[in-house]
């Protein structure tokens, strides 16, 4: 998929919402567990209601292969009916991976091949030759972790002040040491363009995206931890929106355990329309939609 | 598996061989293509013919992944022979995995629950949150990416050649950067010791062995890339190893497909034997065995 196709999207929808599939199959309503594969059928459900409202689905891989063999199938299910139903949605295989060459080369196909996802999560520590496997497929996406929503963020992420800093705020610019997350964007830079690599930048850390936007003005950003974690919408986009919006914001729990009843998947709708109509507001505010 | 049991069997056996089951099955022997399940029963024959060589094996996860639900079945098989066959040897999960809490604690379930591995492969980006949960299972290990063996780990991992480190050179010690790795190793030794965590060190970074021991003197460190990487065995031990041998030295290609004709698990045995030589006699020259 292509940026401008992407933008197309969220303008048509009004929407940069990205629905995040860990279905849990220990939060899923207890009226499922009769069927056979009772996560498939979650998830069916929540997308059939939920569709009108949101841009991205991004299945949460831990939790199916938590379940081993059996949870593969449901993801499987799931991926193959995204892609006949929305073929037009934004596809994205929450895994976290990266390893050395040859390996990430098996990840790539297993997400991009057999399972047709558009977009990959990948984790930096490995540098170039663990995220580059990915970028072979031209017409998919690497979305690389640069400053995540957890509280471990603060370990080895964001800025060290040490003595560097210091010398740094008494005007002298050039010692001030970068913090890993500005390193991986701007080293990333160098290994693919913003048509095909997006940065997971945490709802929790809104007063960073001024500096990530000084850094990748112009790349999408998959926004995690606006609900549930405690993020505020209206900062990130206030911060972090750019001209093609540049955003997407994930919502899991709080959308797709709304209601742990019968009427989950209505309720899960509701949450969903809730999102969208406050991202309608900030898209407008914004003039990317009239 | 306690440190020490794995010590004991280390001095047993004379050897401190990890064999990496990274069983692609594009490259195994083609008579295997015709049976039920090829990849297990290329695996069970290298345990079989290895297992008097080695102290542990280490699936590389993505080679079963990329092969679905049916690669999760050998994965599955794999494990579970492991665990009935020599349960005494150290089970390593290749997975580099690593996402928030309670999504780790999702990828915790399946492979120290469901799969019964001894020890999971993490990385550290996302800092204490997305490690602790591993953490939680006591008789199991967790083995953090530190200093990585691939050329990548150039990107982020090791040190900053910037100004507060050409202070550091003229004498200015507190000012010296700290590299990534050796952030890692730091800070991580506040969340578990080395009862419960290990390092992954590659074979290629024989110049920071001493760095690494000063920082970790105890810990096991797990150490790929000797072999088709270009590591030399005989630097890791001189500046690697300490007084409980602290090193698990892992080979993969250069083992399992030391062959790829009807041969294939007797060539592994050699290659494997091979190597185990050379240990025996790296652990004489210390005084760790008689």
């Amino acid at each position: 998929m292509k940026k401008l196709e992407l933008f197309e999207q969220i303008q048509k929808k009004k929407s940069f919402l990205c629905v995040g599939l860990d279905s849990d199959i220990t939060k899923i309503p207890k009226h499922l567990l009769e069927l056979e594969d009772p996560v498939f059928e979650f998830n069916k459900q929540i997308i059939d209601a939920t569709l009108p409202y949101t841009v991205s689905y991004k299945p949460n891989i831990a939790f199916y292969e938590s379940r081993g063999a059996e949870g593969w199938i449901s993801l499987e299910r799931t991926i193959k009916y995204l892609n006949e139903k929305a073929p037009e949605v934004f596809t994205i295989a929450d895994a976290k991976r990266g390893d050395i060459g040859n390996t990430s080369k098996m990840y790539a196909k297993a997400f991009f091949e057999n399972m047709q996802f558009d977009a990959i999560t990948v984790a930096p520590y490995m540098g170039v030759d663990s995220v580059s496997p990915f970028l072979e497929y031209s017409n998919k996406w690497v979305v690389l972790l640069a400053l995540t929503s957890n509280a471990g963020s603060a370990d080895f992420q964001v800025p060290r002040r040490d003595f560097s800093e210091a010398l740094f705020r008494f005007g002298i610019r050039s010692s001030r040491s970068k913090a890993l997350y500005e390193k991986v964007l701007m080293t990333s830079q160098n290994w693919a363009n913003d048509e095909q690599m997006m940065y997971v930048i945490g709802a929790t850390k809104a007063e960073y995206f001024d500096q990530v936007r000084d850094s990748a003005p112009n790349h999408f950003l998959l926004v995690p931890g606006v609900g549930a974690q405690g993020g505020s919408l209206e900062e990130v986009a206030a911060h972090g929106m750019n001209s093609q919006c540049g955003l997407i914001v994930n919502s899991s729990r709080g959308i797709i355990f709304a209601s742990q009843g019968t009427d989950f998947a209505e309720k899960a709708a509701e949450s969903a329309q809730e999102l969208q109509k406050e991202m309608e507001v900030l898209l407008r505010n914004k003039g990317l939609i009239s």
